[in-house]
C-alpha cells in the first residue's frame, strides 16, 4: 500500500464532505474486504477512519494515467496532476455537493434511527462518487439548466449503495457454503431492510423528477441489475458458464446501473435521441470495461502476477472472464483440473498458482485485457456523437483511466 | 386442521387458476412455517400440493363470520355460503384472471430462469390475494373502466411477495441469534435477489400507469415499508418497545401496503379526494386490525389457550401487542420474568404457559382483542364516504371477518 497526497486546486476551499472525493477508483471488493479486514466484527465508530483508508487505498502495482488508451502512456504516480475523475469532481464540485447534502437529508429516518446508521458507513465512508457523478457529468454535457440532475444522482449512488447491501449478504451466504469468512460489518438483517429502504428512497427521489421516461429507464436497470445478480448465482461454479452469460451477468451487475446514470442525465437535459444513446452506448460499454478490469485484477492482472486480494475469486468459485477463456482452450486434462477447483471446489495449495499457468499457456490475462480495451474505445467512440465539451474530454480520458490498471 | 368445501357460485366455470383462490385467509407466518413443515428441505415439485395445503389449512378455533362486528353473531361452518373475500373473489374474477395472467408474465425472465422458479412458490401456491383484491375491489367500487387497475393489482402482489422473501432472510438472521429454524425453501441468495427482482418488476408496472401520483403513493408505502421492519429489528427484545413503537412497526409491516393498496385503486379511478382518503383510511385500519389479530393469534387468541403454532413470537422474542400490555401491567417480580424471557433469552419449561397465565391476570388478550376490533371498526366507518354499492358491503364484512377470528 502506497499513500497519495490529496489533490487539491490551488485556492480552493471544498465542502469538506468533498475533502475525500478524488481518491483512487476503487473497486466493491476492495472496497468492502479492506473495510472488514481493517476494523474486523461490529460497527465503525465513524467514517473518519475508513475515508482515511481509502486513501491509503489498493494502488500497488497500477500506474495512472492522464490519457493513454493502448498506446500505454503510462505516466508515474510524481507527475500525475489530476486524474479524470478528479477533475471531474472538480468541475462538477457544486453539484457534487448538492448530491451529497441531499444524499445525507434523505437517507435520514424518522422512526428507525439504525437506518442511518447502517447507511452511513457506507454512504460517507469515502466513495468516490463515480456513478452519480456520470449522472451529473451527463446533464452538465448536455446543457442542463435545471435541479433534478441533483435526484437523480442522489437516486443512482442510493441504488448502487442498496446493492452493496444486498451483495453483503449474498456474500456471506455463499461463504457458508464455501469460504468462512463473516459478514463483518452488519447482520444480516439489517443489510437486507436497509438496502430495500434506500431502493425506496431512490424510488421517492426519482418520482419527484416528474419525469416518467427517467423512471422508466431506472426501473428497467433495476430489473436488469437484479437478473443479472441472480444469474451470476446460476452461473458460477458452473463450466458451462460462456461468455455470453459472463456478458449478461456484468451488463446486470455493473453496466446497468452506469448506463443508466448517464441516460437519464441526458434525459433530464432534454438531449436529442442520438446523444441519448450515445450516453447510454457510452455508460453501458464503460461499466462492461469497468467489470472486465475488475475481474482481471482479481488475478493479479495481465501478468498474472500473486499478490494482495489476488485469487478471491477463484477461491469463491467464480466463472469470471479469464477462467471461462482458460477453460474454453482448456485440454482434457486442464478440463479435469478446472472441473476439481471449480465445479467440485476442491482446492489444495498450489491451484491458484495452476490456475494463473493454464491462464497464461492459453493467453487468457492477455485476451482479457484485450476485451476490456476494445470496450474502452467503444465507450470512448459513443462520445463522437455529443457535443464538444470539457466534460467530453473528461469522460473520455475516465475510459482511459478505467483501464489503465490493466493496460 | 379442518377441510372446507370449495365454494362455486352456481354454473361457473372459473379460471382454473383461481379455483383455489377463494381459500381461508391465511397468514403469512403459518403459511411458510406450513409449507416448510410439509416439505422439508428443498424445493416443492410443484404447486399443487401447496394448494391443497392451503385448502386444509388453519382452521381450528375459529368461527367464520358472514357479518359479526362487536356484536359477535358468530355462525358455524355449516351456515357459511360464501365469505367476503370469496365473494369479492367471485365479484372481481374477471380482473383477477388478468391480474394473475400479468403476475405469471411479468415474473417470467428471459436470462435467470431462477427467478421464475423462486416466485412460483410463492406467487402460485394458492395465496388469496387478498392485497391485489383491495386494489381491484377499490377501483371498481370508484366505478373505473379503464385498465390500469390491473397492472396495480399486480404491482401491489409483486411488493408483498417481495417482502415475504426477504422475510425470509430476516427471519433465518434471527435464528442463528437464538432458534436454531433453518431457512428451508431457498438460500439466503435466492431470496434476496428474487425479492429485489419482483421489486423491480413492481416498480416497472406502475411506471406503465402513467400516473405519478400513483407512484408517489407506493414510493411512500415502499419507505415506510422497510423503515417498519428495520424498526421491527430494533424493537424486538427490548423491553422498552411501547404501543407507539408496536404501532408503528405494522404500519409499515402490514398497514401501508394494505392503504396503498386501496389509496391507488381510487386515484386510478379519478376519485374524488374525499373517496381517496377514505379508501386510504380504510386499508390503513384494515391492515392494523389484521396485524394486531395475527398476534393475538399467536398467544391463542383471546382465550390464550395453547395449541398449534401458539408460542412462535414467543420463543422469538418479538415485543407484540399482547407481551406489551403485559409488561405495561406488570410487577417487579413479574417484570423481572419478561426480562429473563424476552431480552436475556433464557427460555424454560413453562414459561410460555407463566406469559399466558400474566396476560390473562392483566387482561392484555381481552384489551388487544379490543384494540383489533376497534380498528375494524374504524375501516367500516371510513367506507361511509364512498358510493353505495355491493363491493363497499363486502369490503365492510372483510372487516368484520378479519376480526372474526378472535372476537
Amino acid at each position: 500500500m502506497i499513500g497519495i497526497a490529496h489533490h487539491q486546486a490551488a485556492g480552493k476551499q471544498p465542502d469538506p464532505a468533498l475533502q475525500h472525493a478524488h481518491i483512487y477508483v476503487h473497486f466493491k471488493a476492495v472496497y468492502t474486504l479492506a473495510l472488514k479486514e481493517r476494523f474486523g466484527e461490529g460497527h465503525l465508530s465513524g467514517v473518519g477512519c475508513a475515508q482515511q483508508l481509502f486513501h491509503t487505498g489498493d494502488l500497488n502495482g497500477n500506474d495512472a494515467v492522464l490519457s493513454s488508451g493502448r498506446d500505454k502512456a503510462a505516466m508515474g504516480l510524481d507527475h500525475i496532476v489530476t486524474k479524470p475523475h478528479e477533475a471531474l469532481a472538480d468541475l462538477l464540485a457544486e453539484d457534487l455537493g448538492a448530491v451529497n447534502a441531499l444524499i445525507r437529508t434523505r437517507m435520514a429516518s424518522r422512526h428507525a434511527p439504525r437506518i442511518p446508521e447502517v447507511t452511513a458507513h457506507l454512504v460517507e465512508a469515502g466513495g468516490k462518487r463515480l456513478r452519480p457523478m456520470l449522472t451529473l457529468a451527463a446533464a452538465r454535457l448536455c446543457g442542463y439548466a435545471g435541479g433534478y440532475h441533483i435526484h437523480l444522482a442522489a437516486t443512482v449512488e442510493f441504488i448502487h449503495t442498496a446493492t452493496l447491501l444486498h451483495d453483503d449478504v449474498v456474500d456471506e451466504s455463499e461463504q457458508r457454503r464455501g469460504r468462512p469468512t463473516a459478514n463483518l460489518l452488519w447482520d444480516n438483517s439489517s443489510s437486507v431492510l436497509v438496502g430495500d429502504y434506500l431502493f425506496a428512497r431512490s424510488f421517492q427521489l426519482m418520482v419527484e423528477t416528474g419525469s416518467l421516461r427517467v423512471l422508466d429507464i431506472l426501473a428497467n436497470a433495476s430489473a436488469t441489475i437484479a437478473e443479472g445478480e441472480v444469474l451470476q448465482l446460476s452461473a458460477a461454479r458452473n463450466l458451462a458458464t460462456d461468455e455470453g452469460v459472463y456478458l449478461q451477468v456484468i451488463k446486470g451487475k455493473t453496466a446497468a446501473l452506469f448506463s443508466a446514470a448517464t441516460e437519464v442525465g441526458g434525459v433530464i437535459a432534454g438531449a436529442p435521441e442520438d446523444q441519448v444513446k450515445a450516453l447510454f452506448d457510452y455508460g453501458d460499454a464503460l461499466g462492461i470495461a469497468f467489470q472486465i478490469v475488475d475481474d482481471l485484477l482479481d488475478y493479479g492482472g495481465q501478468s498474472g502476477t500473486i499478490g494482495k486480494n489476488v485469487g478471491d475469486d477463484f477461491r469463491e468459485r467464480k466463472l469470471t472472464l479469464p477462467v471461462i477463456k482458460a477453460v474454453a482452450a482448456a485440454d482434457d486434462e486442464e478440463r479435469a483440473f478446472w472441473s476439481r477447483v471449480i465445479e467440485a471446489g476442491d482446492q489444495r495449495a498450489g491451484d491458484l498458482e495452476q490456475a494463473l499457468a493454464l491462464m497464461a499457456k492459453h493467453g487468457a490475462l492477455e485476451a482479457t485485457r484485450d476485451d476490456a480495451l476494445a470496450h474502452a474505445a467503444r465507450s470512448k467512440a459513443a462520445l463522437a456523437a455529443l457535443p464538444d465539451h470539457p466534460v467530453r474530454k473528461l469522460l473520455s480520458d475516465l475510459a482511459d483511466f478505467v483501464v489503465a490498471r490493466v493496460s
